[in-house]
């Protein structure tokens, strides 16, 4: 936990108790005591201090002091569905990275079971999303929707943005430009690649093709390596 | 697997015959049948064609042809060493990235006891570096070297290649050259950071910063992020 996340309605003028992880992580980890100050932010608000105002048997009280905003989360995710244990790790580093939007969706090579996982669950994903935001030290909650039928997504999409879809790019193609107005939507397939017919379609909905070179990359590797590739290029750009 | 890999010692004549996963992932997951062709390679070796020669309960007897080098190893990575499951997946995406040399090292924020793990015998990590390899289609075998204590490191790391540690570079500080002659060296610390005589021996020994952005990031995502962009930035150079 790089920044304790507080929720808004845990907060009464200024000062919360907090009974859970949170607490268990600032008495054993922080060796927290009165006095002492942390980074912290309200989920989908500011970041701030924390002030350890007492330590006791059923909780640590603390008061919060928002001191700014943010860093806002700057990309969205396209992901074809992928089994629970690599999800849970895509789904913690993508909040991490700074996603906003995260569009789950199906595909020819995606079992279609997945979608009845219990990690889609929103009282299963929230604390997963919650824990990559605290080690990003930032507070807005991504928001995942589910799109069994890839049909279902391009109606969904923001109309702004670059579209970009993880594929060899043909040899020598330019690096597609970036428009940096509004986050870019990235698309990640499954660890067998979309189909033709789907690559047709992000085509047709004007995703171009980005590369991350010659070695083919699994789904999980690919879901962070694209958007901090994309991220370097719009701050060196 | 994108890739299936045979050892030099199991092919005689150009023939060789498969009794392990590959056998299986053959049968059930490829349907093969004799005359069929896939992509293969000899571990350290070349990547080439394999032809199916027969398939029986007790295996799959197969016909390799190579064709070209494989891609590469093109970067070393200095790993602070992490417990043993992130290591396991680090290992993974590594050889899938294309690393050379895998520093494993100690650290003030790194458990001594992780040096004890089983993970760290050969006959563990190498079945974990080769299915990285096959999702990478490429063959070098990544070497793997332990330094329990960091001391012992410098004299061991390559004295070519531009060396590069990821931690915030001061605001507005320019990217790091890179070095196009040799593999980088990237350098990727504990979850809670090098220690401050830590950082400074790294600098003694020329290593630069360089950042991924206001984000910080686990072990795991940054052992991903790190290598994608600097290879982006080397194929853009």
């Amino acid at each position: 936990m790089n920044l304790i996340l507080l929720a808004p309605e845990e907060i009464a003028s200024g000062r919360c108790t907090l009974t859970d992880v949170r607490a268990n992580h600032l008495r054993t980890v922080l060796h927290a005591e009165p006095g002492d100050r942390f980074q912290a932010g309200v989920t989908d608000g500011p970041i701030g201090t924390l002030t350890v105002v007492g330590v006791g048997e059923d909780g640590v009280t603390v008061d919060f002091s928002p001191e700014g905003e943010a860093q806002p989360p700057w990309y969205d995710l396209v992901l074809a569905l992928t089994r629970p244990r690599q999800l849970r790790r895509i789904l913690f580093q993508s909040a991490t990275l700074g996603v906003r939007d995260l569009f789950l969706v199906g595909a020819a090579k995606v079992e279609k079971s997945y979608f009845n996982m219990h990690l889609l669950r929103e009282e299963e994903y929230r604390p997963v999303l919650l824990e990559g935001l605290m080690q990003g030290k930032t507070t807005a909650v991504p928001r995942v929707r589910l799109f069994p039928k890839l049909r279902d997504l391009w109606d969904a999409l923001p109309t702004a943005g670059s579209r970009l879809i993880a594929n060899p790019a043909p040899e020598g193609a330019p690096a597609p430009a970036l428009d940096r107005a509004a986050p870019p939507i990235i698309a990640i397939g499954p660890d067998g690649g979309w189909s033709e017919a789907e690559n047709a379609d992000f085509a047709t909905h004007g995703f171009v093709p980005i590369s991350l070179g010659p070695r083919p990359l699994r789904t999980d590797t690919a879901a962070v390596a694209l958007p901090a590739v994309i991220a370097d290029r719009l701050r060196r750009a």
